[in-house]
């Protein structure tokens, strides 16, 4: 069933959904929050964008054009409805398809940030992979890994321009030796923890092309008080 | 000027300091209150021990036989003067040397539990050393680097055993790679941050020497309020 949401803390901004496919997360709220923004940035690319929460609620904190990336055409279909429906077509575009192929249409080193909500588990013989092709594709890493992704990042991005993640910490490792890899040096990582005493449960990460050494973890974000409420950290993004 | 403290939060423990050196740190403090320990951990080694810290908080924690090596005559002798204070001769041994020559004739294979508060700086060209000696030793890497930290560790640890190091955010990157390189997988990070809104200036790890890959990153610490004063959760480690 598909209905219409307020997008969560921008409350002229609408998103379709899916009720049949998956909403939007909390990690795709987050991302856009954290991601180091200033009046340079002319051009975001936003790889697996879903239906978009990224690249809608990116249009209320810049005037960047946006692009973003969806392999899956019914998922892809509602974010191009969410974007007319803002009337935000001269700012974000959609392009259905997968990355591995787009990339190679899109400009080298043009990109100024690209910000990814990315399949989370790695692709083995003991995932348990979710019925709904949907969800499966948007949670495991068989269309897109890390790896291909900081590649696709290290072609497009300009020089000293920004990859922003949101992932697992279970993955962190992963990451930011392939990222390294790829010349991507991590500079910015922030965790998210679901309550004040719990482990982190998400991971917010930048990395700069060809950006010298120098990491700092920001100050960490607790999504949940002992009540189950969300904080009001978190509520800030809601209201 | 050599004066006896009481070690924080440890009221039968007093510990030897000599203001012209240095004193034990909040670093010294949080790694022994980090570290995973079980009955079945027997022995420990604590490297770049100081005025042994470290060993004297861990003796309350277990009955582990723990062995600390400090690089400099002084501040050796004030570890083994708080040893014999305290009447811990029989659980702690201080051994004066460097570590690179020590642990050739330290067993192979055998620590269940390797613990350092090491020198934070990389050293080269910019580094601004300390006048006095002493403070140089411990804080940059003159004497000992990460890179044979790990390859220490490697060599002393059992198998499945433990290196936990207290360090710096900045070195994170480089830190988790060299514990890689030496089989050593970091399985437990926790951050401290000064205050809840501030970076990161504290770095806790524990890796597992050849250990299953799986990360966490548990709740972090804020070491104080808004008024200066330490938090609630520090003070426990000194009452």
């Amino acid at each position: 069933m598909q209905v219409i949401n307020y997008l969560l803390g921008y409350k002229n901004l609408k998103i379709y959904q899916d009720t049949d496919m998956f909403n939007f997360s909390l990690d795709s709220v987050l991302l856009p929050n954290f991601i180091t923004l200033n009046k340079k940035v002319k051009n975001i690319l936003d790889i697996g964008t879903g239906n978009a929460p990224i690249p809608l609620i990116l249009s209320t904190k810049t005037e960047a054009k946006i692009i973003g990336v969806e392999i899956q055409k019914e998922v892809s279909l509602l974010a191009k409805k969410s974007v007319k429906l803002n009337k935000l077509e001269k700012q974000i575009e959609i392009i259905t398809g997968d990355i591995n192929e787009i990339a190679q249409t899109l400009p080298k080193n043009h990109f100024d940030i690209i910000t990814s909500n990315p399949p989370f588990f790695e692709l083995n013989e003991n995932s348990h992979l979710n019925d709904k092709e949907y969800k499966t594709l948007a949670r495991h890493e068989v269309t897109l890994n890390i790896n291909e992704l900081c590649q696709i990042a290290k072609s497009l991005l300009k020089n000293g321009g920004t990859l922003a993640l949101v992932h697992r910490p279970e993955r962190l490792l992963d990451i930011l030796k392939v990222m390294r890899e790829n010349n991507i040096e991590p500079k910015k990582i922030k965790f998210v923890h679901p309550k004040k005493n719990k482990n982190a449960n998400i991971v917010l990460i930048e990395g700069v092309l060809n950006g010298k050494k120098g990491l700092k973890v920001t100050s960490p974000l607790i999504s949940h008080k002992a009540n189950g409420e969300y904080t009001d950290e978190i509520k800030k993004y809601f209201e």
